[in-house]
């Protein structure tokens, strides 16, 4: 789905390049020169052979197709790069390459490289979404919009409270998204299970040292078949797929034509339909839905991958080799396209007002609840304005008509039902939460 | 995943061929001619511009960069391949292309029509594993081999009976699918909503040719937001994936060191492991087991887009029409890879008969309790034996000696204990079962 | 969830009884009176020891207390049971029961009982449910309403359409649970690994007679893990969960505040809010959506329990054991659920009209452009309404001008937008779908 | 399954009880208590009237087989429960119940204190787990076992190291869920959409008060729409899930027929078969993978629960509500049994040894090629040896022979295969990670 010329624009160029067979490839014979340098530095290895190694760590000196047919023949999908790789070293450095290590080490520190790129992309789409989130909310921190629960108005807001909400939810996405980088994206050098039996008493100083080198930080117990440290991080990728998919939602909502209080980017071109010449289709948010249900669905697939037998299993870690690079490439996409999405919005203040009035006054039947309280308790206003609600809707009378009517309010001042008036701390919360973000 | 040189030789390039880019334009295209020509044929379009359409309809002409380009600018994904076509096409017939059709229902119809290529590929390793299998549980009639259950001895049986275990659930399996083809992917055309508004009365008509032309059922009812038809193909698939995956996690087992009752099949040049060179994994049952993981994650993906707002949801079909297309790859994929396994296993016949006696006699409790049962109950019989297994376990006395020795025996016979003796109808359940295939 | 006093309404009570601990038990014990019946006809044990065993196999004799803590004691869910069964025969029929039976045959011979009693409260209720649909369909055969694509206005249809579409997935769903109920639910004896060892020569005989008793197919293959019969049967309760999820949502959308399209059955007493006294949530819709939800949720629970290790494997068979109680119970609460929101709902005829006008007939453009296809060609059309239809919502100008003054209009006669005369065929298509059924 | 007298004893009964519909009841009694306790220190209720509303909070008072009928009635959990409170507390105090606040409020604040207790239960087992484990780490140290991957004897290894792996795992789980804890159980009340705007000014206040009485962070902007921060622990609670399965399989491996070199905990009574008397299974293992495959089945229903309409829907929210009890349970339920398994595990030390030497040395090819490596370069001796591992498991011959007749071992010193002195960093690791803990 990520190359093919039908759907490859929803996926961010910049994360797919990270993931590339190339990059892969290259990122493979970082981790491998690193590896030589640190066990030069250490006296594992001879000192001269390391820059031998590093130099012949190009992807440009590798032939991929018969890398291809070599892995399929071998069915492994490593040893045929070593066996190029010698190619190029020639001796004696041939025989020192790959030192103690087993392949998943390889592959497991590359996923932390990869990843690392591709969070900084995530990070600062997620830095523009704050930015514009919190612009957005300070915009319309006055600007009357229904509150609406199960589908129905309950009361009154501001669109600038409801953006604060997004807004802070994608707060704790990206707090949460940088808390677990780095321990969730580690160097491992343990060899075959993680005892660093190939190498002595040196392995966990080779993991180090080849750590520093990668600006990682060293797994220490590097074994394969523990995998909760990076399930750790695709956990939050996940929530702030879910983040995205309920702001979109709502996007696709407000935008529904008898709602129209929002409107996703559009330009000339743009084409809703084949068939029919008017659509204008809410098509970004839509296609972002698409990309956090696919993320989400990897998630069980990812934390299912934990369930590894003994020291290892390519069931289990073939399943994660392939997930990771889909999850990263969904993540940044998932980033990319809010990001686009928000920066696109355009708020149509009028139809917020306007809907906000079609009920009469009955979207704050709470304000005229607390209005009685004072006078006949609380429970007994609820009831009393449940009864003239319910009248309002089902014999078409006025809610204030309706309350008038009702025999409790004999006696009683009549309510107001202010529906602007009622938007509670929707704008000093704005204030307190979206005003922190100015200086970003 | 499917083009990455790391792990293009996991899937199976048929199923890639029938899903590639190139042949999706074209089966779209093919969807259009046939729509046309069955236009023609009711008077709805012209007759001369049908053939001019058909003849446009050729994948070869199109410049997909172009498209790819086009389709990211107006963010739909079939209206620039319909600008493309108008131009090999020329006036008239360029007025005539697409006539009363909306995008999905080529989507959808073309999605038939590869998946019912796809079932090909995959009804002809099913019947190629039914045969392997019938052959495999009849040689083994009679393979003397530990039954297990949570892990342990339980009874003895023979390698057949297993097998032919594994031969039923792969028939019923194929049985599913092929009993839901046809219902699950038909032909639909029904303009946006499917009302066939564009097409005055004619549109069920039309609907039924372009479907007899193109082989598939129409959907009489073509709303774009009913998908269970497709899902339930799915479903099929994803019972299948399990099957498969249980085979491959017994083959597993039965590899494992300790075991080594099987082994699947191996070649010089297959390398288990970049630094331990004496490894023989079992990688393709491994990587089945990964498969069907793959594939079963997908399951709520496309039970989940069933979910679809009122007559059309590209949040739900975006997401669909990208996992068809991978649920298809995968499906064949497991079919081609177990018909593979399958055909590769190694036998070793002694193993099985070896581990078998491991007990000393345990794994026929019950047919000790039975011979006991006619003398002492069935339930006496039991508690006779709980106690004398559990002596022989914690105090290492042979479990004849400890059945002797307990008290309730005293006066009664002794039992006998005999492996081979006890495999119940494994051998006539086979020759039932595994028989029945022979003329496949 | 199913006890609790919070939310036990959601459920049907009929299911929980079917599934109740005790009827779990005495399906138990019918399953193992049925048992020693077909062995004593078939003279595998004394002819008159059948007899007192199914005299005793009555739940009330039971202590369940006393069975829980002995089953927690010997971590075996069912021999105590058979402990105190053989209390209550006495010798020497103790002797005789559960002969030749594993506790997981019971077990699952029992769950394919409870299944069949809650596929008949299902299929009931579907009964219902398409007959309400059909009138429903037919009763709103010409009612106009907006059809809406990804959230937008796309074009006329009728309510009875809609109706329609959802009648026929639910008739689908309604087939495929019948079609599969045999051979998914069948009755199993073949001892603890399904070799019939314990019994001789007479195994698949008595199973075949236990399952004429019991009205069941035999399983002839009683392998435990063996699980894609019941499977495929939850798929089908999948996919229709998936159908009633659709059709609540759709419902959620409608009664929307600014859609009000439909209303689901209101009653003095209902509340929406403990603090909003004029709420009127589409209740019982979202409570739907969630039942189907808490299904979809269990498929891949049931689906992935197919994998098991050898010849049984509790860590499996004890999540089946669970889950199909639970999908049973929401199985038949969706039904029932659906059937009493159906049976419930308030159409509003003129509120589905109005909304069908609102977009001064851009929802009609397909109908202009079909009216010019014949002209100019249907993509020349197509490019005219798409600039005309976009001036319109850009200046605010009025369809019909906007397609007046367009260029490419001049020399031709303008096109007319009657949206009530473009539903194409949703009539017709009531009349062929709906009518079908009003034999129910 | 929580109650049936077949299943209850898998669940822990401290997690049951909180989770209790009376416990649940009393929480959201005390909730309300704290608020108005809250808002009499506060002024915004009468200060006299919060020790009547807090007297009244008692379940004891409370009739729940009406609440279950009016709730049932109703179609609201909530306001039943209002009615009955205001008829204990009389009038005036009755008007000033649950005042400016909403249902889910009280809920969400009810189930954040629900967790927090359920957490120090687990909490408590993972104190227990570690501690065991640093033990048992510690004891075996150097208790020689063979490592495997891919199913397949890799390396030797100690059982003290693979316990260090599990040790480290569990570690980080608790870690995780601590860290969460504060900050994903919070105190919420803003009323029916989180804007105050029932309590003036004083909205926040009162929160931030509420929640130091019930000894939680307040929300601050407190939307019931916004899911993430419970999606958050319950992530971690899954990844511990997976933790828990991964040792659990691990054990079922170990014990199994063959391998023998762990025994779960067994005593007298236990009962493995109805059938068969000598089974002895890993049941508590087994039933353990249970618990853990229904935790991560709940994962995507609640991570699926933080995509909500606008300001509140409960069709996500409904979800939850049943979800988090289960997912609170079962987490306890994992963390007890976990404790318990590892507590009665049996550890065989020869049978790890015994196995460890099964392979005549091919075990330690990698020791092998470490000692070639300097002589002829690694790539090479990994090359000489793959020949002479396969040749030893294909034609028989003994490793060492196979070794020593292969052609590039002219002119060079024969290794040395000894597997108990390849563990490599085993118990330096051990000493590194299970020493830590030892003042626990």
């Amino acid at each position: 789905m990520f190359d093919s010329f039908i759907t490859r624009y929803w996926f961010s160029f910049e994360a797919k390049e990270i993931w590339s067979d190339i990059q892969t490839l290259q990122t493979w014979l970082d981790v491998e020169a690193a590896l030589a340098e640190a066990q030069a530095r250490l006296g594992v290895i001879p000192a001269d052979v390391a820059p031998v190694i590093k130099e012949a760590c190009r992807h440009e000196r590798f032939d991929t197709e018969r890398l291809s047919c070599e892995i399929s023949h071998a069915q492994h999908p490593f040893v045929p790069v070593l066996r190029q790789l010698e190619e190029f070293t020639g001796e004696p450095a041939a025989g020192y390459i790959h030192w103690g290590a087993t392949t998943q080490n390889i592959f497991d520190t590359t996923a932390s490289l990869q990843m690392k790129a591709t969070h900084a992309l995530i990070d600062s789409s997620l830095v523009r979404i704050e930015s514009a989130l919190s612009k957005m909310a300070t915009k319309h921190r006055d600007t009357l919009q229904a509150g609406r629960t199960h589908g129905q108005h309950a009361l009154p807001m501001t669109f600038g409270f409801k953006v604060a909400g997004w807004l802070e939810e994608v707060r704790r996405d990206r707090q949460r998204l940088q808390d677990r980088l780095k321990s969730s994206f580690v160097a491992s050098l343990g060899g075959a299970i993680g005892t660093f039996a190939a190498m002595g008493e040196k392995g966990p100083a080779v993991e180090a040292e080849m750590a520093a080198i990668l600006d990682l930080e060293p797994a220490i117990l590097p074994m394969r078949s523990s995998y909760d440290r990076v399930s750790d991080y695709v956990c939050a990728l996940a929530l702030f797929a879910g983040t995205a998919e309920k702001i979109a939602q709502d996007i696709v909502f407000m935008q529904r034509t008898e709602i129209g209080e929002i409107e996703e980017a559009f330009h000339m071109g743009k084409v809703g339909s084949s068939t029919m010449a008017q659509k204008r289709n809410p098509s970004t948010a839509l296609m972002l839905i698409s990309l956090c249900r696919m993320t989400s669905a990897r998630l069980p697939l990812v934390v299912g991958s934990m369930v590894r037998m003994d020291e290892g299993d390519s069931s289990a870690s073939n399943v994660s080799d392939v997930a990771i690079p889909e999850v990263g490439i969904l993540g940044a996409s998932i980033a990319a396209t809010l990001d686009r999405l928000i920066d696109g919005l355009d708020v149509h203040v009028e139809a917020m007002s306007k809907n906000a009035g079609i009920t009469n006054g009955l979207i704050v039947s709470e304000a005229a609840m607390m209005q009685l309280s004072d006078r006949i308790g609380r429970h007994h206003a609820h009831h009393l304005l449940y009864e003239a609600a319910q009248r309002s809707v089902m014999e078409g009378v006025a809610f204030t008509q309706a309350i008038a009517e009702h025999p409790r309010m004999a006696g009683h001042d009549m309510v107001t039902l202010n529906v602007s008036g009622y938007t509670g701390e929707s704008g000093t919360l704005v204030d307190r939460l979206a005003g922190i973000n100015e200086d970003l």
